[in-house]
């Protein structure tokens, strides 16, 4: 079977850009790759690491003769991004991004390309604690969710490729509205986010912090690791989510007010209850996720 | 070297007591080990795994010839546990525990056994996802910091026959007292078990949650897994701990409260301030864990 594309363009080589450039490699899935980041020196780690084949001097020079073209940048940088490349686009070109959220992006691509119908937001639900071209891998996307966020227009020549590249790279995809994508994500992926870094300031900045420290193990490194993700990313998660994510936020207060209330009351039955429903609702999803 | 004790009894046979007895045969730390556990089958079955050598019918059964006991139950059954075994206890044994929180399970030991100053609160911070003796494993405890709470009563012969324990075991003892071990494991322990729990509530409450789900991915497996602990074990901690933890849920909400706030504001340089000094915090306390 010949590659799905001749020549893919990954603008942006960090974890998320460099796993993807890696991925297409392993798989076979791009005859080459071309790549470039905006920090200096990062795009030729990636063509040392194998990442890429070809750096280019600019996204616009990247994308000239690529069939496939992937940003993979903070969600900030994507609107300033798709208006650098958008002269420079081959007509036949798949456009899509590896973003947190979709909803701002899959409107700034309608307003900046010239046939938006080719754009395909995009969203691997992976990520590592490391960031990066040093922490990307390979099989960062394997059997992984990947969602895909066609906006109205989008032609569904671009969706199927898009998928067909998802599922090339061991990933599975899942087509939904770039609404309720931001919706859902802000609940499993933003939220966890935010409550994991205010967390940490509420520990680290305490008096006590260098005395209890060392007596912090496993459960506060897994409940605080998302707090080691970038801040930049993370910034921009929450400028372009900011409704979706400060009503999770609300229902977690108020599900923390409750806890709160039982624990003050001494309620041993109100508060075995309610860890014994968080322990169950866990587990049920994680019986799932090990089948799926 | 002889052993360290010739006869251990560990009373309660879940992930705790399981893996102490497992650790205390790999190391050839006792000659030999007694084991009880109310929960029908449980003791049989740690038999059956070469956790203990003899099954008895009563916790008094257990500890009549033993130079080492150690109370690996839920801190809320270790008050009546101590007042079952006071009358059958050997003068020469030393008496420890393996409970969440110390200042309680202290002050029962000097009210209940005739002679308080063999007794020494012991938390090793150590644990795992799972449950029950099934989930034991002989290493728990290698490399964990395993806190030792003295009492003013405690005999400093005892306490060295406890670090000698923590030690026989891979761990490192830290001899501290059990006010201040119960205010800093509130931070960095039941503070995160509180916010996991919460937070599984909340997504796991709400009418997307059947959507969701499968969205969720390594970020929030790991950011609630201590969700997924023994509710009994966290309802006890509530209710012994309960002033320590109400002080860090304060401040947690108000740390929540300040993103929330920035968030709100669309503050972008706020919200990227925030979450780079979480991850600074967290990588500093990160690289001094992998060090020590």
């Amino acid at each position: 079977m010949p590659p799905l594309f001749r020549r893919a363009a990954i603008l942006g080589l960090g974890l998320m850009g460099g796993s993807l450039a890696l991925a297409l490699r392993a798989h076979g899935a791009a005859e080459s790759v071309a790549g470039c980041d905006a920090l200096a020196g990062r795009a030729e780690r990636a063509r040392e690491r194998g990442a890429i084949d070809v750096t280019t001097a600019s996204p616009a020079e990247a994308v000239r003769e690529a069939d496939l073209v992937v940003l993979a940048v903070p969600v900030g940088a994507t609107c300033d991004l798709l208006a650098a490349i958008a002269p420079a686009l081959a007509p036949h070109a798949l456009v899509t991004d590896l973003g947190s959220t979709k909803r701002a992006v899959c409107a700034w691509a309608e307003a900046l390309l010239p046939d938006p119908g080719r754009f395909v937001g995009g969203h691997p639900m992976a990520g590592r604690e490391q960031s990066g071209i040093e922490a990307a891998v390979a099989d960062l996307f394997a059997g992984a969710i990947w969602c895909l966020t066609p906006a109205a227009t989008t032609d569904p020549a671009a969706l199927g490729r898009a998928e067909a590249l998802a599922r090339a790279l061991g990933a599975r995809p899942l087509v939904l509205d770039p609404d309720r994508h931001d919706t859902l994500v802000a609940a499993i992926s933003h939220l966890p986010m935010v409550a994991a870094a205010a967390l940490v300031e509420t520990v680290a900045a305490d008096p006590a912090w260098p005395e209890a420290a060392p007596l912090a193990a496993g459960g506060f490194r897994d409940t605080t690791r998302v707090a080691s993700g970038s801040p930049a990313m993370a910034r921009d998660i929450c400028l372009t989510n900011g409704p979706a994510i400060l009503a999770w936020l609300d229902a977690y207060q108020e599900a923390l007010n409750r806890l709160r209330a039982a624990i003050a009351a001494g309620d041993a039955e109100a508060i075995e209850r309610m860890f014994a429903q968080s322990r169950e609702a866990r587990d049920t999803w994680l019986h799932a996720q090990d089948k799926g």
